[in-house]
């Protein structure tokens, strides 16, 4: 191992000479609309999968694509023949960009300055591309350690086919740790690493009580409202002024933060002025920090995504529809339960409007991460080294259902290196990912793994 | 005149020689696509008035159109030179038509059997042009009075620019009585024409509380969600299961049905197994068929219409939206007031959610019929004689804006001779239209005319 070839002046200089290639390889990816929501883009898909293979081809490393049921994985590697593995996990899948808000279009991929901007710049091209190019530099330094990358396809509609894809693989994807690149840090100049995500788990509510519109004017009165009545029901469950569920039970399993994890929160680097500035917010429930870090990592939630049905044009349409849906999911905080929360919900809407359906969608166990242990350390290590700043361990109030999966399956521990920025807008429009990061990135990585090696 | 040609048998052989031509121009019209409430249609509001007016011309009477600030009006008379004039009102926009369930190309017409299918067939083409051959039998038969015709082209959106109209060209259309062909009988058989009709008054709510959608990991249980909050506003404004509006003091100015009123109701023809099956009703608020007719036309409703904001793809997308839209609408019932109804909607929204702008959409006022006098006992006579069942004066739950404001500006009494049927889907998908009503309605406003010419 040329160690010269990883000091922190080395890993710098090591970048910029990349930088260049760097921007192509984000491009080519994120011109890809690898969108898995949409079912139209499977050929996109595959052509992802195509150019993540291709790449590890042209950089001295190796690919191949592997079949689950739904979109395939990506594994690759730069070398088998170590004793130790560390297998880094990212997602190429993005989210749908049909937000009016998009100042260019979503998938043309632009530089502006040290900005990358368009869909899966930040979440998760980027950072994966950082790792990559973190390996790539290691490789070159001959760091004895087998760097692995699994990259999902599915990430962004919940994994419904991780799992199964993990298991059929299983053997193929070995590891001693794995490190999950797709979090996003408090501030800038400031790393962070979860200690915890939350889940996810959606569901929709429908409801059918004609055939077709209606006259608001001829039956208006006698026949049955089904949007007005999943709003009642919904205005039931949840206050929406407060973000309270109102579901008898809700947050029986939920365990406050500790005053520890409390006090580390306050000392994060977390204010609300650049909360609600980075997410361009008008209002926020309340304006006191802790409370607020407390709402999005301590707290479930229960939102509404959106309603179908009816008329959405310009005015009124004084027409009564047929039928309506609404979209809902719930964040759930370690020691919630999917299948505890839904019997509650399910319970509460057959109490209280028993035509109403329930259709859950698929759902992502919260998680309870490693704040101990020389990984954790390896990871507290790697950002001192590529920003010097200590990093802290907050929570994520997102959720990555491969995390959980990955434990269950392959047996390892999961840590989190993510080089996101909250004002990069993950899932939002003009979502962005800039060099900072990107550099930085792939010196925490290439330290990383140098450490892992010498562990 | 020639009353020899005015007898049933006489009017019914006019209607068999007539029927092909009646098609043919129902064809024409229904197949202009005058949707008033979509902007991009204005060509074929062009194109409808002029349709229109030729039609006049081609059956020997004539026809300017006249203008107002927004939509033209048709001006259609067979005679000017009698003492007595009679003016017969409809409408010739329509409502849009983006169902899903049309079962064929909603502005192509067609014919099956003795049903006419087509988007504006029966609301309020098909009327309007039974009212037209009516005329024109009266006329060959020499009925000495002016018969006139007022088509509206806004009367879908709230006839937003009628009066104006009306004012502007007020000494051209001077009348003695207005006959409204727009309204809808209890079953078919069984004419009925309205004695009251309620009004409406639309209103959108919208609340603004970010910028661009955010991720409802990221920053759910801190952020508002306008949807959300939406939702629970109006779930405490109305009661979406039983309809129920929650507003402090919205029934205070509601008179209730008379013990004569609700007999009349009661003998009307209406069954609740009709009206659900003429509407492709699932479920219904009550079965009992007074309590039904009490709902649709006795009281005011708040219905919402569809909610705009947040994701209506498949599945989930688990982002929260940064600006919502409810539309709603309130029915009025006559002694309602829309500005003392909007001042207590006002008032509840500022008090549970300040945030919240209420956008008001134009207004039609409610309106008490006239069932007394000649005028109405010719409109009884006229069912009479063409349909052989005496008509029955119930109310009507929709709302025609240029009613009241045709008894405000041209100072005469608005009565009904309605042609529709519940069957023929006012406002709905599949919307179609009948020879039998078409045929009879020629032979109803022939011995109308007949009649009040005798007057």
């Amino acid at each position: 191992m040329n160690e010269q070839l990883l000091t922190r002046q080395s890993l710098k200089a090591f970048a910029e000479s990349q930088r260049t290639t760097f921007e192509k390889e984000l491009k080519t990816l994120v011109e890809i609309p690898s969108i898995s929501a949409d079912p139209t883009k499977d050929q996109d898909i595959q052509r992802c999968a195509q150019a993540a293979k291709s790449l590890f081809e042209r950089y001295g490393g190796h690919a191949e694509i592997l079949d689950t049921p739904g979109n395939p994985l990506i594994h690759g590697w730069f070398s088998k023949d170590f004793d130790k593995t560390i297998t880094v996990y990212n997602h190429m899948d993005v989210q749908p960009a049909n937000e009016p808000e998009w100042t260019a279009e979503p998938f043309e991929f632009t530089i502006e300055g040290d900005t990358y901007r368009g869909r899966g710049s930040t979440d998760d091209k980027g950072p994966a591309l950082s790792a990559f190019f973190g390996a790539v530099a290691a490789h070159r330094a001959g760091v004895p350690i087998n760097m692995h990358f699994l990259w999902e396809l599915e990430e962004e509609i919940g994994s419904p086919n991780f799992e199964k894809g993990l298991k059929k693989h299983k053997d193929k994807l070995k590891t001693d740790a794995i490190v999950v690149s797709d979090t996003v840090w408090i501030t800038r100049g400031k790393p962070s690493t979860p200690a915890g995500l939350r889940g996810l788990k959606g569901f929709r509510l429908t409801l059918e009580t004609a055939d077709h519109d209606l006259h608001s004017g001829v039956v208006g009165g006698a026949a049955r409202n089904p949007i007005s009545e999943l709003i009642t029901l919904v205005g039931q469950m949840v206050d929406g002024n407060t973000g309270r569920v109102l579901i008898p039970g809700f947050y029986d399993e939920v365990i406050p933060p500790s005053a520890e994890e409390l006090e580390g929160w306050r000392v994060s680097g977390f204010t609300t002025e650049t909360f609600m500035k980075d997410h361009q917010l008008k209002g926020i429930r309340t304006q006191n920090p802790v409370e607020i870090l407390t709402s999005v990592w301590g707290m479930p939630t229960m939102e509404v995504h959106g309603v179908v049905g009816g008329y959405t044009g310009p005015g009124i349409k004084s027409s009564v529809a047929p039928r309506a849906e609404i979209k809902l999911s719930c964040r759930l905080v370690p020691a919630m339960d999917e299948s505890t929360t839904m019997a509650r919900i399910h319970a509460f809407v057959k109490s209280k409007n028993p035509d109403v359906v329930i259709h859950e969608e698929h759902g992502l166990a919260p998680f309870k991460g490693h704040v101990a242990g020389p990984y954790a350390q390896a990871i507290r290590e790697a950002y001192q080294f590529a920003f010097g700043e200590t990093c802290v361990f907050t929570r994520e109030g997102g959720s990555i259902g491969a995390v959980k999966t990955m434990e269950d399956v392959l047996g390892s521990e999961v840590y989190f290196l993510g080089l996101s920025l909250p004002s990069h807008g993950y899932h939002a429009p003009n979502e962005n990912y800039d060099w900072e990061q990107a550099g930085g990135g792939m010196a925490a990585f290439a330290h990383y793994f140098e450490t892992v090696s010498k562990m």
